[in-house]
């Protein structure tokens, strides 16, 4: 049986994609991107907003897993002690974690005057890739506006809408097993005691070496990685060197957890990540976040605290799988949507799909005959 | 092209593997098992003796990652703050922990007059997984004896020997996937810059649901737990349930690293092991531990300290990959050499390629028309 | 002003004292202790209800903190992944933890039949110090029917009884600063918007270099090592070497909290510690839990979840303030609690106050001078 | 005995301190600030050069002890992961943390045509306390040519040079138990086997109640709240608050220390830090950096790995104790340096010795009677 997704990669895992299949099918999470595609600027930005209102003052219960910890994100600590989600979450290129951060309190400066006045200053979170084979990050072409420009654009689509995948916003310079990456979504609906819940996950896909690549269970890495070097030698062999790529998974869900629980939830995203290829390479930042939706915990003390019932600890076997399988289909979509891109110094990157387009016409147990 | 290792399973990854494909082909490494099997009492010990010589004097190099915390093993909190392994390695069902403590104890006493006078006292392993499916784990069978017994076997088969697989020692009454689990083993040999390293696996796997089982990256799990329906109806229903598993992964391995390196390798089983279908189930107890037998840390502070030349961080890839690889293979070692058991109250696990045949004669390929 | 605590010692910090100053001072929790003394045997075990009722069934949050991880303290992995306190707890020597463990298991399996079947195993958590110096801690002398033993005393008892402190329990043999150390108690009382709640603290003292000792900021260390000098050489020799001790800190309390800010609370015991010159050795194992007994977690998952309105993050101020006195406080009643001991080899610890009575009858202010 | 060290504050603990009594003591520190007060704007940077040469290529090894995690400091995770540190280390204002990076990120682009490029991106290490009581934070004035400024002047001053403390560079702004804090340095000297070695410690100290100060062991906070309160009520009242502050410390030493061993260092801070009165109040970022200059670590695999020779590690409990002393010693140095500083809204904090003048003429057991 050859189940695909909508965007036509494998549908992997068991448990049902909901009507987006995408991070934004857990209510109330919005997403903008702002994308930089002009020669050797090859970059971008994808906010996301975890909730409506305000974040500072209601933030969400979250938890943080350092899958492998190569990489420069920013606002982690916080995350870890707190288990707190209080700001807008960007995706960036590394060398840009500072500028995006300090536009994410350009901006809470501006929503609240308080803030570094009677209120606590606010805790940015910002997630990154390298994207210096494509964009010429040397050139730190993503200015603070680009960045309010993205988080402006989630607040304009609200939550709710259609995420663009590929090389769009963040995920524009991106590389994925020495093919061109980027944004992946997915999501899983799932039950818990007869109750319905939905996880949705974000991927920055810019991981993983070309023969390690396996998709919905087969390797296809050795195969593609001979097409690659016929396709593009100066390509396949930057690729075939050690990893410098990384990936940011991002996972909301509408279920009752708390931070040690979502904690438990982002490791799984591990499962998923390593059902694509991936050890986890040594020099991949591979980070997974993971935040619940549905209670706020307020900022002032003074107010109250909301009366929470968890779900049974049980239950996150079924969040895990969840987790495991967006992440895995995240990730594919981010193989899938994406188109090729020229950047600095005429180096690109090739499209899976375009590179091996039987993979979308023949079903995966023939692949390995036919690549 | 279908590969297979030398017990027949599909050999996974793409390193080679080594001569007996074992942790013993770790040179040093030397392992000792007991079972114990009448009636409703199907449990044992495996004891792993990682290094030649006075361990308690002359320490390993050691990391650990909790993959899932949900288990009752001994001795980890110290190695994770030293770095050091200084014990042998005990593998006991959950509720024998205890027991096994005090019996590498009472073994740690006898040969070191010195222990708990002028020097410290030692830090026992064990690792644990729950049998209490077949095994009557409420029985508390397995008596200090047996784990010396176990740990005398080690010493009078001395590093280099093959080692028995499946339902034996702690694996006897190990359940995997609803099937039969145990003790499995596997190798891989590497290379760093001209040099060549072997990275070997020993897994008491006891962890996962059927209907996730993969092989070879088919998912097998619905398929078979189908046919597990039809053979035995209450075996399927309580695999069915909540994982209450865990899976132990020990890694040896003559590269030389330190504790925070083998850390970071210990990490990348969770890779190997998602392969198999695991997502780390909320009831499994997943631990690892890495060990290096490149060089030896003094117990007392006026024996001279090792100089030492580390590999360098990005020789870690390939040994990630060889962890990543060898854990999977070990798993399927684990099913493969497994045979049937009945334990307590008529209850049985049968094995995997009782249940499957074709999945020794035919490819991974055909196995989805197959089953 | 020299305030002094009702056994005596300096009255630490500024929040006031429960009435019994004891970890019994928060509704619910109980304790018993079984003292051996006879010869080189000096040792024994303190066993800690933390609730009435049936734990196993239903849990209480629960945090850790490891401060040095040089230890042996059983069943951490699970509490730091689940967040649960499942069992009583047992403080008892070093080489014993084994032994405590199968004796918490044998209790469990005689209150519950389902446990090992239908339901989970358990979880014991034992912690540990090194009593070698007094007791002879290589005969094992430590039966798991003390245990047993220990925990009937408790259930005896009942929650609400004063504590015997000093030479007595898993303290029978344990040294505090080159002294006679052991069990310490105290309780600490405190307001969050309005309410009230409680926080007590329960220590195995066995840590500490007698040159650091600090009492209530005054570093009497030095001059009572050359005290300790004069009374008996070979004491105070041993006393100088390397640490080789540990502090077990037990912290419980009725204000709601989960397992991330119990963990959290269970860290500032670290501060208190540090107040009393210990620089947290690299040969002591420092251990603190911390429990809330304010609401109960369901081992069944058909059990409905409690809703739970948890303290604002910023009432943890007053709780830290708490667990940091306490700690300090009950390290401080060990120490005026014990009595002289002697034990293998003729080997024994003085009694501060023995050996420096001025204690007891000056204000720290003039202890400079006299000592 | 009434000893001080050479800013007049008592000297604390028993270890000598270096010639400088600064981090500077350590070869190959250096150190350059930039400090900017003009009205509103009282704030500044702090940058440290760990070691002279090309640190992205040859890196030190280090280690991070997360006391409290609420902070905003960037660069965390990498060290966690790899145990090096590749990058100057600056100290600035929380809110300036995204453009101390960016500043970092600049020279380093500069200084490394490759990187980025053939070699990977850095990971710039910026640690940040909330100067917003003094600095209007929420000007954002701190500039990228004020991080290079600093930065340059750690070049010019070279290795070896005396540290300016108190109001200066990033500690212009911060407060200190409601007292002017800012920056502070310490070292000492300490033997292992014969060998000397030396430690330093830089502090930003910005933590603490007035209340629980607490100097050379004497709580000296309430009475200095009293003398506070009389001299300005504001700043009085908004101290005795929720504490916002935070600190940062930098641990240097010349002793051959792994990664590990280098974060079990960092970790005694937290027992210095508790000393001056600190419980890690929960809404202080308290973060410790420890790192060794004894041998550096090639970015490029290619390049040598050095053969170390570590420190045994029992070794550790003399650097331990090294770390709490130059700790505390560098707050109390923080506050005896301080002026007073008036800034935002004429808010102003007054500097301890200001307030207290016997804390420089009396003894510190005659305090409790003075204040």
């Amino acid at each position: 049986m050859d189940r695909r997704s909508a965007l036509g990669a494998p549908q992997v895992g068991l448990l049902p994609s909901g009507p987006l299949d995408a991070i934004t099918d857990v209510a109330g999470v919005a997403l903008g991107q702002v994308t930089l595609s002009e020669g050797a600027v090859q970059t971008g930005a994808t906010v996301l907003l975890p909730a409506p209102g305000d974040l500072f003052l209601h933030k969400l219960p979250a938890g943080l897993a350092v899958i492998n910890g190569f990489g420069k994100s920013a606002g982690l600590m916080q995350v870890q002690e707190l288990g707190q989600l209080e700001s807008p979450i960007a995706l960036v290129s590394t060398l840009a974690v500072g500028t995006a951060s300090t536009a994410l309190i350009r901006d809470a400066l501006a929503q609240q005057p308080e803030l570094a006045r009677s209120l606590p200053t606010l805790n940015p979170l910002v997630f990154e890739c390298n994207d210096g084979w494509l964009n010429d990050a040397r050139a730190l072409a993503l200015q603070e506006a680009h960045v309010l420009q993205a988080l402006q654009a989630a607040r304009t689509a609200g939550p709710g809408a259609a995420v663009a995948q590929g090389a769009v916003g963040a995920g524009r310079g991106m590389s994925c097993h020495g093919l061109k990456g980027g944004i992946g979504t997915a999501s899983r609906r799932l039950h818990w005691q007869g109750q319905p819940f939905t996880l949705g996950a974000l991927v920055l896909a810019n991981q993983g070496r070309p023969e390690a690549l396996t998709v919905a269970g087969q390797r296809i890495g050795p195969a593609l990685q001979r097409r690659l070097a016929a396709f593009d030698a100066a390509q396949a062999a930057e690729a075939s060197g050690p990893e410098r790529g990384s990936i940011i998974i991002v996972l909301a869900t509408d279920a009752p957890l708390d931070a040690r629980q979502l904690q438990r939830v982002a490791r799984r995203s591990a499962a998923g990540l390593a059902r694509t290829g991936s050890d986890y390479g040594h020099g991949s930042g591979d980070v997974a976040l993971a935040f619940s939706t549905a209670y706020r915990l307020p900022q002032r003390a003074e107010d109250a605290m909301p009366c929470v019932t968890l779900l049974h600890e049980s239950a996150l076997d079924v969040l895990f799988q969840a987790a495991a399988e967006a992440t895995e289909q995240a990730i594919l979509h981010a193989l899938w949507a994406a188109e090729p891109v020229q950047g600095r110094d005429g180096q690109q990157r090739q499209a899976l799909t375009a590179l091996a387009p039987e993979l979308r016409t023949q079903p995966p147990a023939a692949w390995a005959t036919l690549l």
